[in-house]
């Protein structure tokens, strides 16, 4: 079955798109954290980064420097997010990769993304070991 | 003056490295929100994702799904969240490009990233003309 951004790719479902290409489509999010917030999706369907093609991901990488541009020039925003949610547990709603561009503004209300940062510190042996067996897992 | 990643990438500065092409180099932020927090860095020195050039925009994104697969394989993680800030008030905290690669855990700490989603609804009229401006603004 199509995801809901595969029929929006389609043209079965309207959107407010921005670009197109072979392997990219990008449009405003309807629920938007802030104004010019948008959705930049790889044709390819997959539900994670990690499932993605090489191609598609190259592709997405390569027009991620001209939409924020457009992005920012458009909104006046002079900071920004992406964010890339993959698995429910980590705020995923809709199992179609997809990467949010969201302009940050100066604002009491749809300023944009909301980040809580609380970092630990890494031990050195634990960064080494840990390091090590993603290196050989690539 | 060099970036405190690019005296990472040189060397400089130890680092536990997990890749390293041409282009691109990850390793461990020392102050992970989670195990397995990387950070993929081009070593194209520019500050924000809007003023990367096409070739490191493309290698960053070619990559990241294989480090993805390598962290998720490594850490044992079913969903991750992928950031990028630009700009201060973003909460970019060092001025050279980087994307965050931040397992998440269902465990009350060290878990990952928490964000804060307060989303409106976009307004029809006002979608299209923003996705009209940021259109003839690529």
């Amino acid at each position: 079955m199509p995801t809901i951004f595969t029929r929006i790719i389609k043209g079965e479902i309207p959107s407010h798109k921005v670009y197109e290409d072979d392997l990219v489509y990008a449009f405003l999010d309807i629920n938007p954290l802030s104004r010019g917030h948008t959705l930049v999706v790889p044709k390819e369907e997959k539900v994670t980064l990690d499932q993605l093609g090489d191609e598609a991901a190259a592709a997405l990488g390569r027009v991620m420097p001209r939409l924020c541009r457009a992005v920012m020039k458009a909104t006046g925003a002079t900071a920004y997010n992406i964010l890339q949610n993959n698995g429910t547990l980590a705020h995923q709603a809709v199992p179609h990769v997809h990467f949010h561009i969201i302009p940050r503004f100066d604002e009491p209300d749809r300023s944009g993304l909301t980040i809580d940062w609380e970092p630990y510190k890494l031990e050195g042996s634990e960064g080494a070991a840990l390091a090590k067996s993603i290196a050989a897992a690539l």
